[in-house]
């Protein structure tokens, strides 16, 4: 991990900027750990939606939550062509937006981004040791999360929703989905103006555990309640022993 | 209320069967209150299961963790044919199941049960007063739930589920779901093999509040998770304000 600027404390959290190299690409992320962590204490990776970036407000939000009242420290990283990785920095999200089909369409951008997050996850573990690890990803999160989860064991509860069998990388969601054996509690909007309702439920009905729960609220792709939104930190908190 | 028999208490929960007339027709109930219950406090009312009876294992348990956990009384009523309606006793789920379609085929049952719940609930308010009313019924209970919180402005949180827009009272169903104000949490079971999935997803869109979440989990209809289960009673006291 190489560390950018300097850590910044706030109500018992340490947050700070990092750099992780993963073949050849300069992979932009954040660390939060609460001010009191344990050797080996649960850590959470919180995979941004698209047209967002690593520190958009629910995952800082998420972030604060995990470690002020659970003691879990989390990871974020800039999704593909998202935040830092982009010369413009990644705070408009019009123009972040713009490129979105562009750099999904790419074949090999499932396969970079898992890639991008077990290098984060290496060298968060190298840095806090090796406890239980949950995934906290919607909408473009899902997206990169369902491929990592089913190809990264270390990975053993997760909350995704806001998104289907679609988009550019639906076939290859749709496998990966059938390998996602962990825990997971899953969020659909049911007046989703983005991701139709049916695409959605049926990720849901793909994905591989039994130990999954939808649930699901009226209201659009980005009006979750808010109760639900705190409530993700709790539910990750309790599966990886933290509650 | 007419008492029968004599109250039992048990850790801290008093039990006691009484009989209401409702129309000419005698309505079998139970009341539960906790040992230290508070004058105006919550009460829920607690809908069984078809074939079960109105102290079922899980209408039982949902009443002492809402009397022990939530200083909350409740009732529980037997449904259109069942249990001590019944000459039999209804303590026989397969001989209570084989009546229900022509039960349920009665063109006047919803407006009964509807009243006969009004009527157990005037009763019950008679004795304890007019705090906050909650309703939890799964499957007929939502049956017989549905009609009656689209008609009794009293009840203002509900949890219902396991039922669709289904079975020989659907159009009624569609009907008072629109109807139906009130928080709603939502419960289905994904592999649902006696209510089809599409029409209890169905019933839940139907239902008019916004204030509603579903929450889904694989297994077959009788297979509800445990921890879903005990969340009933707790999702309730929040609504009704004795979290």
């Amino acid at each position: 991990m190489e560390w950018i600027g300097e850590p910044v404390s706030e109500r018992g959290v340490r947050e700070q900027r990092f750099d992780v190299q993963c073949e050849g690409r300069r992979v932009p992320g954040i660390l939060w750990r609460p001010d009191a962590s344990a050797e080996d204490a649960p850590l959470v990776l919180l995979g941004h939606g698209g047209s967002l970036h690593k520190r958009a407000d629910y995952i800082l939000a998420t972030a604060r939550r995990l470690a002020r009242h659970h003691g879990i420290s989390s990871i974020a990283i800039d999704g593909p062509a998202h935040g830092d990785r982009r010369a413009d920095g990644g705070r408009d999200p019009g123009k972040v937006g713009a490129d979105f089909d562009d750099a999904w369409r790419e074949p090999s951008v499932t396969d970079d981004i898992v890639a991008d997050w077990k290098t984060a996850l290496d060298a968060a573990q190298a840095e806090l040791g090796s406890g239980p690890v949950g995934y906290f990803g919607l909408s473009m999160g899902t997206m990169m999360g369902v491929p990592l989860i089913a190809a990264e064991p270390r990975v053993s509860a997760a909350v995704l929703g806001l998104m289907g069998l679609w988009g550019p990388t639906r076939a290859r969601l749709s496998a990966d989905a059938a390998r996602v054996t962990c825990p997971v509690r899953f969020l659909a909007q049911w007046d989703d103006e983005i991701v139709p309702r049916d695409r959605v439920l049926e990720l849901f009905d793909q994905l591989g555990t039994r130990r999954k729960s939808l649930h699901a609220h009226p209201g659009k792709h980005v009006e979750v309640p808010p109760d639900e939104m705190r409530g993700v930190a709790e539910f990750l908190a309790a599966q990886l022993g933290r509650s």
